[in-house]
């Protein structure tokens, strides 16, 4: 039985939540009714655009609309905590941007206050949504990587100076979180270097270092002062090593093969270890080319729909948010090597 | 007057030899006369691409020939210190190659022992030689980057494990030379993050953050592990940003026009600090060809004939230990932030 | 004065016509009143995304629809003349897609046509507006390519299948627009020479050469069946060279500095003709990000307001037809080098 | 049992010849003995070079040297005749560069000597001795392309001008020579475009069009002229697509999966034809790195040493000048399409 559409609202129409009205006015399973921002001009834009979606200034409005099933929360991290609550206590999923909350014991209360009110959490980590990291995922549980060796992953460019989140929070949290789904599990420890060019106290440059279990390191550079904007990720396993460029178009991911052998011929006098590489082909899998964000929005209105919890669900979007307060941590410590709790 | 030329020995016939020799041979101001190696087969090649050098398998035989005028090192970093102390103490010149030796007190020594013999140490740290890091020099000494902000260098590969030398020794070198040649000084702390993946005990990748007066901070990226080759450094200042790709053959530098301004209208509840990047033009500038390492060996002559001190002399050499030393220790305490005196 | 919103219906709802028409929707100078399918599904996905767009399968219902100004035709090359006569017949604006028209003599009438009635033609050359071509236009005007030599552009995807249009009148119309609009002028002589791969009789890839006044040479590669897309295009003359590449984002346009001397030692036994490069900077400007779309349907709406005549307007795509034309007769007969008419 | 080596002798030191006396030296199964150069100053660097081989500025003192087994001659194209004559009527085998000679009558001349000298033309046609076109002929050979469609290739650069060949005998030849190899055969007819644009009467860019059997078509663009560097060959057929390129290091070779199908619900009123692409996997093979060069050098020492037929033999030389004459011819002709015998 076709489903009536799900009514949506959407709180912030700045960078990002143009994008996501946009995804949900498309599924054609969802009806955006009402848009909520503190600028007249971007309103304006939405009228403009969307004739019958309602504008208004005052959350309040949203909140109180008994014809609202869901609401998208697309504003700065500071706000996340107290509008994701307030959509909650009146009944209402909520569906909000990455990263969850300013700190893990916000984290947490909003899933205890979605179990309570029987309401989903969405958190918006898009990643997972892309063909790329699902192809990665499948690539990897079906041990084609071998034993994973490294994580390395660079997210930087000329970049847009959030108000209340340094580079770590507003980059590096999606690189922390496809490292996490595609290692399945979390790291156990978390040092970090940062540094504020442009504006003090406002980190724009970082880079963290990770361990994991059985070896496993990892590596994550961020930065909103590059003159080159680079989004690639590189995985190394005994088997294949993998190449993840999110800014290519035909060739997003590479999968190399190679092999490391001990030369028969090594003596203890030779000028290499005995250790040499084999390169092998590379391989460029085709990907679907349907768009994340439209896979998240279906996602996230059949677990509407049909009572389910989502894959970025209030825990995963914890798990998130306690790494990065780790990695807070160490910044302050000069680099400290903070534990990660499981 | 046309001096005579400078009669050269080489030990080591291995990856890198072959180059310096024939660079040698080609400036039109050396004799390469001898050439030793523990291999039989890398002599057999020497042998056949010219037969009037002589060749030996016994490093005395080149020390004891008052006819070789300098000697140059190319075989791993285990040896260099007491090849170049047998080298100074025959009263030859020496260039050895980088790093110059295996810590920091060896290298106080030889630049000791050089004094003693009136001997000059030139060590090969052959990026000051090309083109590329030239211009770099000239154009921030120039004053053109404005304030600095910071250093950040890449270098990876699928590499060849060096018997005596982890990843740090061997490819961070370069990068720890070029960093404190362009910011103009040495770094005032490293911490730095290293995993064996293939051997254990032996780094096949590294992570190095430096910190330096003013607030300009580094950080060098070093791999034998990875499935792409990159060798890129990006530098910002206040007034440009710069990519220097050195696999790239037309574009090696770029220079990116940008800045940073704050918005008139800025008020506090907009959703961006109110800071803006403008972003400009490219200018890409034409480096001359000519091979860094034909650069090199004519200066070495140079210095030879006309008792001049090698622009990366003993104490260059020194510098760089000692901060590869600092690494290391830092390494050794899990990445401990170190002091490195000046 | 502010106008009141100029009011636009749109007919094709395929590929190009969402573009355009949400492109319209977002200058705030003009109102998307009806859009006009032959599919009921592309109907659809307009009542979802606009619902106070009025749709419709018959186009009369545009026609004769007296609140509607002017009319945007993104249909297939075939219906471009019926359509555009039967819009300005009825006292409307016209903007419709390259190519104008199947033939020149049909271009001439609906010139004839507009004037008759009064009613723009717009013709969506689409690449007069972008910043690009623009910027090199300016550059040529001011005499900094020095004298022209070549125009060399290469245009080649895994395409789409025209129903009605070969790979020429496809795509080789945007290179011979750019071409005439930069090198300010239209050829003397065109060959053509294309093949059919996948269906007979419909070229999938062509080849045309062209002539200019004063010794410039062109080249325009297209094809339907590359695995690669390129959209690339090379201009020199006797001060500089210039890269376009439209798929950059970051560096479209390269200019580089070079030069051609005569080399002073030339002697007729050497073995190169005394002609000798010099390469130089290369420099790459920044260009504005605003949408071609956007500034096209600006200046659409501007010369509807103020009765002016728009910089692509018929006369422009007669000429672009013109050319087409010839190019299909050289192929008709085998390659035969054919004359265009100015 | 082992040959005594091969005693070579080298005519021409400019751009090429150094590359090929290097190839000979290092084969371990030749010697060079003499090389002889019009201009002292590239003796000189044999010289310094190689002490032990014999420098003349006399061709004679070659040819009458009845030591030398076999000469290569790497001079311009109007002297490869009459010395590949001389050559042959001495007793020696020849090794000459490409193109064989100015005109098919003369390569017809040179087979003849050599025939009844019973001695080896080697026409470097260096590209049938790279991993990277031996893999295609493989490829190509073993079906994997399905029916070919179509070889399309471009060669251009800020090239080197010759004093006695324009860009079609300089550059084309390498492409027609590829071309032919791979697709198996030589093509029905030619066209060529070309202007001057540097030097009155030297053609500094072409653009060349081929027809094939079974509806194949061919083109290739050469330019001296070209701000960048550009070595690409495309090749399609029915079951897969090739990019080769020649300047990439590591992913010289792709094999692109596609396919053309016939789209179900396609219907007349639609707005494609009812075809549709699938784009599928991208395979990079990996390519051993041996040198061409040392691959042919090898292969002609064999030739000499057991009486076979080089597989760039005269023949083969003979067939790629027939070609470029019958480029020539039309060139003269504005274009005219020329057909080629067999």
């Amino acid at each position: 039985m076709k489903k009536s559409p799900v009514k949506i609202a959407v709180i912030g129409y700045g960078y990002w939540g143009p994008n996501v009205l946009r995804a949900f006015n498309e599924t054609g399973q969802a009806e955006v009714v009402m848009c909520c921002d503190l600028k007249e001009n971007k309103l304006q834009i939405v009228n403009q655009r969307y004739p019958s979606i309602k504008t208004t200034t005052d959350v309040n409005n949203l909140i109180t609309n008994v014809n609202v099933d869901a609401v998208i929360i697309a504003t700065p991290l500071s706000s996340h905590f107290a509008l994701t609550a307030k959509v909650l206590n009146s009944k209402k999923h909520v569906w909000v941007e990455k990263p969850m909350t300013e700190n893990s014991q916000q984290a947490k209360q909003l899933i205890k206050l979605a179990a309570q009110n029987k309401k989903i959490i969405f958190v918006d980590h898009i990643f997972l949504y892309t063909r790329a990291v699902s192809y990665l995922k499948q690539f990897i549980r079906d041990g084609n990587l071998g034993k994973a060796y490294y994580f390395d992953s660079i997210r930087i460019n000329l970049g847009i100076f959030q108000p209340d989140s340094n580079v770590i929070w507003d980059l590096a949290t999606h690189d922390i979180y496809i490292m996490c789904y595609l290692l399945g599990g979390i790291p156990k420890t978390v040092s970090a270097y940062a540094s504020s060019h442009i504006k003090a106290g406002l980190e724009d440059m970082a880079y963290l270092n990770f361990t994991f279990d059985k070896g496993i390191s990892a590596h994550i550079a961020v930065s909103w002062l590059s003159p080159v904007k680079i989004r690639r990720t590189l995985i190394a396993g005994s088997k294949k090593m993998i190449t993840y460029d999110d800014l290519e178009t035909s060739e997003k991911i590479k999968i190399y093969d190679y092999g490391v052998s001990i030369k028969k011929s090594y003596r203890p006098e030779s000028s290499t270890t005995g250790h040499q590489y084999r390169t092998g082909d590379i391989h460029s899998p085709a990907l679907e080319s349907r768009e994340a964000l439209q896979i998240a929005a279906g996602h996230f209105i059949d677990c509407i729909n049909y009572g389910k919890q989502p894959l970025t669900d209030g825990k995963e979007g914890h798990k998130v948010v306690k790494i990065l307060e780790a990695a807070s941590l160490s910044l302050k410590h000069g680099g400290r090597i903070e534990k990660i709790l499981k």
